[in-house]
């Protein structure tokens, strides 16, 4: 009997914990959910679309992509064109649309030739964000990446400073890409605007590559010997173009201000062979695509549109911070 | 004892009931941590501040900086000076960042002179954004709003459709404010370059005000016949200008294009006496910037910069869509 009212005592103590943690639960329950706004599942899943798909420049996007999936509880895939082939890119993204994702980034290869297959996702309600390279008259939600126009112009910028604000330059670039263009155009304009004593004499493409851009820079440099200065709008286009001036022994006689943060850039600026490059926030680029496209089923749903665009910035990497960039991304 | 023995096995039960309780709350308890990445305490506040602090014009904003709060659960205060007062501002930030909110929201009410209160609250560790009104070189993390050189632009191309290519043109705007410069220099480019029959006549300070707009409309339709079209960037000036026109008896004659959805304009673009007006997203600009403060402090912490700008975009109003937007925010 006297075990029997123990045991009793203990079985009360424990109803009372037991009625104390379920009102307590209870409480915290309702709290949670208004808490609980950024709860997705993993069989949402967004997927990531890209060109030249096995290149170093990706990653850092993805990392963004993924970092912010870890952090909604959403999955991500990662797909893309293998080649820099805009009909690859355009099978590429017929073949998720029809996976029907819960959403898709983009970086689009031509500024308009995918359109019609951009309006086709949002025709089925699929949110669709372009990252890093914008199709503008298209009807993706929104545009996240670099202004590309300001960075051009502050390339500009910097060109004059390293070449006191005279002389002849050269771009090389990828003309068919909308974030070249664009970077094109506000180096070209602020030379134009800004520089009377400076000049862009040719606009090459590289077409992405850095064996093209090597040659093209090499040709130029031996028809115009005038030319003081290149940028390259592309990231595998500055070391191209460093090999190539120092094929022509004119090594510290031609400023090279490239784009990005690859590792061979990098060295480049650490040894002096290149002088500046314009670093984008890469994975800024990716987190807030994989947040906005999220946004976009969770909250705002249909009654909002989201921003039009993202500017995620721009750094210009010198000798001086160099090494703050290795392994940064 | 019978009575004992029923109260024994009810204990039990409920006993049992805990224990399968407990373990899955448990379990729940560590998906929620997972699951719950966006959420904050109501102790954490985050303060927009504004000027004229007592306008229409706010409303929208602060709605959606209180519905991304709501969001995440957090608190909101809104501070602002009451008139269009640049030291009243200074002194109302200054109080503001001495309480160590946990982010800031600010329109600034000029480009430069609150640079030194906004690097404050940088060394500080306050995150702060501004938005609708940009201070483009303090220290603040990121701008949240319209890109108001396209909306400029885009405005120009409205008043030479409206004007059939030619004729002169006059701007009201608030000269000392940055969104409004951007606004009047992006007209005033697109006019010059792509208009050669268009001309911008006159630029002139409404400084914020219906009756002001209004009485420098009129001495400028007085002082020159040949303005057919008035632009105005701010939000109380197209009422004013409105009132001016109908009063000089050129109803119709002069085409009016204004800037934001207040009522009134909405109200004239419905009569016909405003021709169009550019509706910003107050909203967005609102959200984003709460959103944007609150990623900063909960993942983005000190490890990565926000992005530079948010481009929260524009809509034309026209007599077409008008009626859309009544009570839309």
């Amino acid at each position: 009997m006297k075990k029997l009212l123990v045991v009793y005592a203990v079985m009360l103590c424990l109803f009372f914990l037991y009625v104390y943690d379920y009102s307590r639960g209870d409480k915290t329950g309702s709290t949670e959910a208004s808490k609980r706004p950024a709860a997705g599942s993993l069989s949402e899943k967004y997927v990531m679309v890209t060109f030249q798909s096995g290149i170093e420049y990706w990653k850092s996007g993805l990392k963004g992509f993924e970092d912010a999936a870890q952090l909604f509880n959403v999955s991500v895939e990662y797909r893309g064109a293998a080649h820099y082939d805009v009909h690859e890119q355009t099978t590429v993204l017929e073949q998720v649309i029809a996976k029907k994702p819960a959403g898709i980034a983009l970086s689009a290869i031509d500024p308009k030739a995918l359109n019609p297959v951009i309006d086709k996702a949002h025709e089925q309600g699929i949110p669709l964000v372009l990252f890093d390279s914008d199709a503008p008259l298209s009807k993706a939600s929104a545009y996240v990446g670099t202004n590309n126009m300001k960075a051009g112009a502050e390339a500009a910028r910097r060109m004059a400073e390293f070449l006191d604000g005279k002389g002849e330059t050269a771009i090389i670039t990828q003309p068919r890409q909308y974030n070249h263009q664009e970077r094109t155009k506000g180096f070209e304009q602020t030379i134009k605007q800004k520089y009377p004593n400076m000049k862009v004499a040719a606009v090459l493409d590289g077409k992405g590559d850095e064996l093209t851009s090597k040659k093209e820079a090499a040709k130029i440099l031996e028809k115009n010997p005038s030319i003081k200065g290149i940028f390259t709008t592309e990231a595998n286009g500055a070391n191209g173009v460093a090999r190539a001036v120092k094929a022509a022994g004119l090594e510290r006689e031609v400023c090279i201000i490239g784009f990005d943060k690859d590792k061979k850039t990098l060295d480049g600026i650490k040894s002096g062979s290149i002088s500046a490059t314009m670093g984008q926030d890469t994975w800024q680029m990716g987190y807030w695509s994989l947040h906005m496209l999220f946004f976009s089923n969770h909250h705002l749903k249909q009654e909002r549109p989201l921003p039009a665009a993202i500017d995620t910035g721009i750094t210009i990497i010198t000798k001086e911070n160099v090494a703050a960039y290795y392994a940064n991304d």
